[in-house]
């Protein structure tokens, strides 16, 4: 299939921050062939052409840290403290509603919702994760996706064991896949023994894929993994081997500077949660430290349980103010650098930097169409700056992946979101009496 | 005229915050007749009847601090900081750009944004008054207006005295509007001296209207106004006489739990502006200690170019989500409390409190219509909890102010937006080479 995006303002988002004030992208088989200007266009009468005027042409947005299937528990049991709400509501809830059937209705829904909001490409941590690739797949989404080795079981495996049984059938049944991209993943070192740590690690190398693992998220994490390693949960990574280039830590709110340098020296990632860690009560990440410090730092904006949205706009717009306002500087985070981390920042920080995250030759088709005429961009004196203060989600209009629309005209092409939305309402929430 | 809404659940923000699961509001010439359950439905053969099933039906947003004529400078000279970004890049653009007609244009700009983020009644700090009044009228917009009192020449008025006499002229030529309401502004107890500060308070009192200030929004600001009065100043307000119900401060970040203290016994209200405070790096207010303390606070988005949307549902999300993770207290700001501030206690702060930001029969019906059955918003476990960590703006259908519809279908009714924006893409931004 060939197609072309025309009459646009072109973001690369390459390492020169390229900008196109009036270009095309041309895409052949899914991949990006030409990033241009019009001025050099040469129409091909054979090809799908999509006038853009009016518009940004932009990476997809890149969602490194979710947990999809709980889309089913958003706005479940808010405003608790956090023990209360884990514990007495949301785990009960899960072991209650997270069935096979279930998790395929949440995922529908949360992609539902993610392709209205930009993602092209998301990091999951879940139970079911076979599952979530196939539905994945049919909505056409770029995904990471593992099941979550945690020392108890949960409602897809017993042991450790059989989990890992589970995440290499899920590793060789997509192998070679363009969208699903298999993955392993420990839960987090206060709930995996050092075993299930190494377990997890020898699996990733031996396939060579991203280790996912939440990391230094609440001061309480910080002081029990001291307690039982006599180290930091970054340190103690690092000292048994986890720590390299295929490591991505969610969160790493309370990581110390020495700790961010680990993560730089080793070229280990953060996918940073800015909304989560503030409506958990976490506390507010010093990103602008570990961007200075050379960190590959993508965006994620959790599950919905404790967002409650899957938007990568809030996601960008409060990872661009919130350095600025938590650390009394104006600069932290500026504009450009926080579309970066939820372009091509974050598709590095999943090991995708070669195939997504900006829009250059040879890379797969997955962009985003935003118009800029409406009343609340207007008027555009920076690109970046549009994009990052003052676009909302309804400004995305079209999307693709691997060089096939996802959305168009604000309409899902893939999912069929009435029929998640009914079948949702129907079992779920205040009007099905849960 | 009559009208009604039915088959909704209501959110009346009431005292007793009463929801109706399934209710209906009537209004006839303007004002709220009847908030009731559709079992005592009794259809009136006469009135406009709106179905307004799968929705909610909520008071309308008081943005109680913006300065709307800024729209025209939306993301001018972003990511810099404070004093480079006032001196050098906005008061000369805005010396160049304010003229009278650009104001009416940059205007009509900010109420289709508004219409579009469900503001239904905004507090206005700028100049030329006058024209924002009419124009706010034409809009159908409930509008709290003045000119900012200030030290130094303006694009309006050279005098502080010039000033004042178009203050009052403003509110003589407005006695007795249902929508416009004009007030009183000095901008700020740095940029005027002690005289301004009480010739303004006493044309306020003379006419009974509300002052409005710039209050403790930086920390720069504290240490200025302690070196010329030896007062915080909040302290200083009271000790002039200022702080009385009457006043509301807009910003307040830097108060005191003394300051605070004051405001309560007074019954100051403040105009809490989260958005804005990050962007300009001013810190993050401690809230949760406001509402504890009894104060009357309201939400404002401030201007486009320190936000840079009016779009008070991402206000109110950020209003329930800073002071959780800013103070590691996940119940710090509760959903209904952030919606409250969106609504009644903003009416209140604005003086209003008997005439909008809730829905209770008397009151005049200013409202929104906001879609439920959306992916970003099922499942709905909890009412407050969906419209405050759930919502965007896009969810908002319809609206009105006095009875009269604002927008339906998601489009302005009164407010021409197509003018309005292919008017400013010609003369601002980078297209017009500005």
């Amino acid at each position: 299939m060939r197609r072309a995006i025309i009459n646009a303002v072109v973001l690369t988002m390459n390492d020169r921050m390229d900008c196109l004030e009036k270009g095309y992208v041309r895409i052949r088989d899914g991949a990006i062939t030409e990033v241009a200007s019009m001025e050099g266009w040469v129409p091909d009468g054979e090809e799908e052409c999509t006038d853009a005027a009016g518009m940004w042409i932009l990476p997809g947005f890149v969602n490194t840290h979710t947990h999809t299937p709980m889309t089913l528990l958003r706005g479940y049991a808010d405003d608790l403290p956090l023990h209360t709400w884990l514990t007495e509501h949301i785990f009960p809830a899960e072991a209650r509603v997270m069935t096979p059937e279930h998790v395929r209705l949440a995922a529908r829904l949360a992609f539902a919702e993610m392709i209205r909001t930009g993602t092209t490409c998301f990091n999951d941590m879940y139970f079911f994760s076979q599952l979530i690739a196939e539905e994945a797949k049919k909505a056409g989404l770029r995904a990471v996706l593992n099941d979550s080795l945690i020392d108890f079981p949960t409602p897809a495996f017993r042991t450790v064991d059989e989990g890992l049984a589970l995440a290499e059938e899920l590793i060789q049944a997509w192998a070679g896949d363009p969208l699903i991209h298999p993955s392993v993943c420990a839960h987090s070192p206060y709930t995996c023994s050092k075993e299930t740590l190494l377990k997890a690690k020898r699996l990733a190398d031996r396939y060579g894929t991203l280790l996912q693992i939440h990391l230094s998220e609440t001061r309480q994490e910080v002081e029990t993994v001291k307690k039982q390693t006599g180290l930091s949960p970054g340190e103690y990574l690092h000292r048994i081997g986890l720590l390299d280039s295929r490591l991505i830590a969610a969160h790493g709110v309370w990581l110390t500077p020495a700790e961010v340098q680990l993560f730089a020296d080793n070229g280990a990632a953060i996918g940073h949660c800015p909304k989560s860690n503030l409506k958990l009560a976490s506390g507010i990440a010093d990103t602008a430290s570990w961007l200075e410090a050379g960190v590959t730092v993508g965006l994620g904006t959790d599950g919905t349980a404790s967002n409650n949205t899957l938007d990568m706009v809030e996601e960008m717009r409060f990872a661009a103010l919130l350095p600025k306002g938590a650390r009394y500087n104006p600069v932290a985070v500026s504009a450009g650098n926080a579309l970066r981390m939820a372009t091509i920042e974050g598709a590095r920080a999943l090991g995708l930097g070669d195939r997504t995250g900006s829009l250059e030759p040879g890379k797969r088709a997955d962009l985003l169409l935003v118009r800029s005429e409406t009343v609340n961009m207007q008027p555009v004196y920076d690109h970046y700056s549009a994009i990052v203060y003052a676009m909302n989600s309804g400004n995305i209009i079209a999307s693709m992946a691997e060089g096939e629309w996802l959305m168009r005209n604000r309409k899902p092409v893939r999912v069929d979101e009435e029929e998640a939305l009914q079948e949702v309402m129907e079992r779920f929430g205040v009007k099905a009496g849960i």
